[in-house]
């Protein structure tokens, strides 16, 4: 039996996370998944039969982030993989958005990782093992004036995560951030099973990702050597230009 | 008499933006100074006789912010520049630090610029003419290891700037960031009065910026003909090894 | 049998190169291995008995690049997988350093990348497939200043795998960059059989990259679906501070 | 009189170097002025009549850079601005452009500047004094794919400087990059008499920058105080959406 296999999952109910889910599932992981639509958590929780937590949250709430960690200790002792991917799209104008969606963005895009790694961390220090893997975006490595609320998000999440791994690295806990382009998923409000024809015709164009070719990056920064820490991985569709 | 001279300078009792408001108090600019301790804020307003509102407010709170904005345009009718310089640093480690402190410094440094520039926009656009200017930090240009929250917040608002940049361009509005090293100010909690004379010989070893030097930044780019912008400017004591 | 199976490596004959090299040739992929010094280009050609061209050449000599495509196409009439992987390293003073080896750094670097590329994508641009695997390192996304030289020849061949990405996409030409921290090879003038001791050692110390990890990430970006390129991909050891 | 008043410009015959002369020479500096074009040279030498070293050479042969410096020395004993402006422009695509021409290109953009700036240093420490000014571009800063080559080059001096910073510091002797966007000079092929009318219409648009604003940058970072050192500016035309 594999020694190291709790995996907590953010996001877990729709897009990149949802496929995470299916796939360390398969693969036997004791799962915790957090999504923050209840009816989405609620599928998860028949959708997936054993060793499973799945949680409703609303990761802009600081006790609920408490409530994830306190939650998947009781239950199965230790977190060895945290994947931080819940994560919001914001493509608004300056001039004409909605600051308070803005704020909501850097919650769950930013603070709420910030939060939710500071109390994962002691379990995985006490442990002597850990993966924080996040899911960050190629607006996090490039300035993208078309978003540039998502882009301040992501680059904001890059910066830590590069301070953090060299903060943790001691404790056998590596940090990894997988930077994705165009996913067609929820979080750009395209619905992946009424629009899957117009989905794999994008992603046979090399106009959008196959989400499983992001889950590849995830499940292969994990695999390496404890010694090997993939500090960033940046996929995008072959057309993407960028 | 010179046109456009309104400024708004958040964080202007201490530091950088205590500098800057001494500086266009002399050029006889018209100021909105915003500062967060009643206690300082007050002293500004004894200090400062003439063109001055001076205001108490909480960046962390949206209507603070309003308030910030609607009383600026009630005074003086429009904001010409607008100095997003108000900060809080934080070197805190993720597993130790204090996640409730990170939350205000994100606050402070990114969302509460994000929506003060909102506000302020449509009053540039209206006028056309704005120059926006936002204190960044090398740490915007550079993720720093021991300071990974702070590193964050300055990451998300240099990628801001440069989206927010392209957005509003076309309205003669220019978007400045102006990145600085170590300056020795009440940011590192160090007293400029108390500890004069050693700030003095920081300076003179080239271990710190004299605060004059960063006030010069801003100067020089808001003193370009309108069809330049001053896109970054990163200014470092000469011995610091970033 | 594989359709596309023809690869060229640079600096084939140690290192990554050479792991690389026997990577694929256990794979049965069709070899062109390139080496700047004979008795190894030597040793090469016994080591691997079948569909294998082992070219000696100097990479800083325009003549040279034009007869590794020469005399790759003659064999095999075309080049799928260009691997740039050639490279010296330089962590030379400036004030003291020999500016004549900075010239050769920067050639075999840069320079003859960008020239092997130019001759080899018209074949791959005919064939109407081509990988472009660039051996890039950490010190092309971070300035490092022991290694200035290093770290600018690493730089520049990120901005130029970046831009030249988008100009070949279109033609079903894919451009990947892999970045790794410390790999303890020749590179570093360290012989990999006298120190196998010391650098086991300092891999599973977490201090240096098994190169078989290197390895494993070139593997990992060819073998995506080809709508997925991996634009970038940052390993390092897990403890060193970058 | 200003103790320290030798500068030593290349591609000074035209462009940013042209107006750097003019600048300087009015201010009473001894100047050594470097041009590739020998009639340029020869113009140089009619026009400005005191305390002037014109020199012609070609920065891709490391004896002419030889003599750059000897000639310097010999005539003002000492170099205490450095402005490594030489610089090739090339928009070349990567499948169909001309690789000896990208040689010339990082021969002027990056290693001329890595030659010049090792046979000045030791002048600039005995004299315990030094600027080193590098006239980057947007290009270093973000990579363009329509100009790869020459973004790497840029990519490379941006890097090189940092590095070379750091290594200097202790000596008195500062780096500094100034990085504009579009000037419209000679380097674009644009003859800046014939076509005054149509610069001077593009700078009032706010899509091309005075030659004079960038000058002023150079002014203004050698006008800080010793201990202040403007590592980066970045100075684009308003409306160049970088």
């Amino acid at each position: 039996m594999k020694l190291n296999n709790v995996m907590l999952i953010t996001g877990a109910t729709s897009g990149i996370g949802k496929a995470l889910a299916d796939h360390y599932y398969k693969k036997n992981y004791k799962l915790i998944l957090v999504g923050g639509t209840k009816e989405k958590v609620d599928i998860l929780k028949k959708k997936f039969k054993k060793n499973i937590l799945a949680i409703h949250a609303d990761l802009t709430k600081p006790s609920d982030i408490k409530k994830i960690v306190r939650e998947s200790i009781n239950k199965f002792k230790k977190i060895d993989f945290l994947i931080a991917n819940a994560g919001l799209y914001e493509p608004d104008k300056i001039l004409s958005g909605n600051p308070d969606r803005w704020d909501r963005v850097i919650s769950v895009n930013v603070t709420s990782v910030f939060r939710l790694v500071n109390l994962v961390l002691p379990h995985m220090k006490k442990n002597k093992f850990g993966d924080i893997a996040i899911t960050s975006s190629i607006s996090g490595h490039q300035a993208i004036h078309w978003e540039p609320i998502y882009s301040a998000s992501k680059h904001a999440i890059q910066s830590f995560a590069h301070g953090l791994r060299t903060q943790v690295a001691k404790n056998n806990i590596r940090v990894i951030s997988i930077a994705p382009g165009m996913v067609m998923t929820e979080l750009w409000d395209i619905d992946p099973i009424k629009n899957k024809k117009y989905i794999d015709t994008m992603i046979k164009k090399g106009n959008a990702l196959d989400v499983k070719e992001v889950v590849a990056c995830f499940d292969f920064a994990f695999s390496r050597g404890r010694g090997a820490n993939i500090r960033d991985l940046v996929i995008l569709p072959t057309n993407q230009n960028l």
